[in-house]
């Protein structure tokens, strides 16, 4: 036989944490394009930790990753064979292919990427789903005013380093709060945020009060637990709080309790869950807005690049450890746009 | 000496909850209005949660009641001696005396109230400060719409009982919690809601999921703890919570844990807290509406008078233990406008 798929199947849906077990990598036969189809192989798969949400059974605002099939993810691809009129041998596009080296699709959801544009990894990553996120969640929800103090928690993923540097082109104080001294002094040197707050180190309501000397206005949540409580002890009359995440949550197999909510009530702040994908409508500013800045120097992003679909669920684990410095990618196959390694 | 104004002062600010002996009843000499002023005599004054906040020393919205003074409160009065222009003896006004049967002011705050339009006792209740409180915060906060399933704590309370009627008003499914069989009886009987879950006897999710078959759209706050946390387990997509009051953890001296608040982020859900008095804006909409209202028997009210400012530290006191059964108020002095004891 020729080339075969390269998949990462669901194999089990963990209680808990989930272990690489908990995965199974297969070389499935090559899938085959009907009419009105196209053939993508993928160069590179996002691993986010929304992901960790898919692997459960259950009511959620999306479908669950089905056991014994390839997980579901974003992805970059190049066309490979086309029996569609919309797409050409040779285009890249933006799809949700998932966790395997080859899809077909029906073109239905893809998206034709210009590589002279940007990197086309970027559609995954700052100009992608966890650019959008950033944007929505801190002009929308967060609705920045200059002068204002806004928290960002996982300040050096992919989300919060968008959040903190699109707040500072709002003309913000931006205060980070990342897992590593190493990520905080990324935060503050390379991407100008005002300061940052280590979580791991640090005391974190008197870091965060000493960064947040006129208080807290906006906090971008990307974490829970213990960050979100020092928060709310420091908010401003009026904060906002846009919920976008609460990874240090999602491995646990019973909800733990969360803050005290007394400080919502007398700052009349607001606690506004998102979801990016209801959202889409607002990409028709966010593109040209972020690539903009991208190509301005004023949003600048890091990729964490992983080798090998069959590293894909190692990579993933670590997402919740904060292993990964930067947009947390698996390179699935050969970039043709792109043959300089990125940093 | 003549008459004595009758005071009750806050002796020490509690720590936890509240004693008696954190009150003291004094009999004052009567104060003397200058130019400009008028004295008032004291009928009714509210009894209101929020009054244990006003205890505490530091960081609120309101600046704390002061030791060795007169507790603060709302309060419907006679003038029986005017410097004023703007006010003649026999007047009824609404205003912020405390708890003291007479009390000498310049009139700002005070407003004029027409015994004729409703019982004068309404303006500290359900067409006073707990009804606007209701009004906005189910209105602008919660933002019903028809056929949607609106849940409300502390149901046969002040707040609560015109929470969910005005709920009923506007088309909705009304489920009331309260804590007591008799309260929950009340709330479906007498205000028409669709049903009332006791939380003192129920099993909580399973009775709020019976009582909500097409989950929760709408949970207006008023008591924090055990229901919140039993709610978020059964809110839909989009839902709105009113946060406008956590009477179960006012007393505590470290603030408890609060809910998971992973059901928030997948349903985009949203928790705002608010405070009354930054939406008097809104006194030309509610006092038309609710008095109209209130006239065409549609919002009912219930009041729990007690007798005499010395008795207004204990029945403040019942407020945190749902002793009261209706809006709380003490009567000071003689009602000159309602000969007739209400039921």
């Amino acid at each position: 036989m020729g080339v075969m798929n390269r998949q990462v199947l669901l194999r089990n849906r963990p209680s808990g944490a989930p272990q690489v077990g908990d995965f199974e990598v297969v070389d499935a036969p090559m899938p085959v394009p009907g009419e009105g189809e196209v053939l993508c192989r993928t160069i590179y798969l996002s691993l986010d930790p929304y992901m960790r949400g898919r692997m459960n059974e259950g009511r959620s605002y999306a479908t669950p990753a089905q056991v014994g099939k390839p997980m579901v993810g974003g992805t970059v691809s190049e066309v490979v064979e086309s029996r569609h009129p919309g797409f050409a041998k040779g285009d890249v596009v933006l799809g949700y292919d998932g966790w395997q080296a080859y899809a077909v699709s029906g073109g239905a959801g893809a998206r034709k990427l210009d590589p002279r544009q940007a990197p086309i990894s970027t559609a995954l990553g700052v100009l992608g789903m966890p650019g959008l996120t950033a944007y929505v969640g801190l002009l929308d929800i967060g609705k920045p005013k200059e002068g204002e103090t806004v928290v960002v928690s996982a300040a050096a993923g992919a989300v919060g380093s968008a959040v903190g540097q699109i707040a500072k082109i709002k003309g913000c104080r931006v205060v980070g709060v990342a897992g590593s001294a190493e990520k905080c002094d990324y935060v503050v040197k390379e991407l100008g945020f005002d300061a940052c707050v280590n979580h791991r180190a640090e005391d974190l309501v008197a870091a965060l009060e000493k960064a947040c000397p006129r208080g807290i206005d906006i906090y971008f949540e990307n974490v829970g637990g213990g960050v979100l409580a020092a928060v709310l002890r420091l908010i401003n009359p009026n904060a906002r709080i846009p919920l976008c995440g609460l990874i240090s949550e999602y491995n646990a197999a019973t909800p733990p309790p969360g803050p005290n909510l007394r400080p919502l009530l007398f700052n009349r702040a607001l606690i506004k869950g998102f979801i990016v994908s209801d959202h889409f409508d607002r990409l028709g500013d966010f593109l040209p807005d972020c690539t903009g800045w991208v190509r301005d120097g004023r949003l600048k992003y890091r990729e964490d690049i992983v080798e090998g679909l069959e590293n894909a669920p190692g990579a993933f684990l670590g997402l919740f450890q904060g292993k990964n410095f930067g947009k947390l990618l698996v390179k699935a196959g050969a970039d043709p746009t792109r043959p300089i390694a990125p940093r």
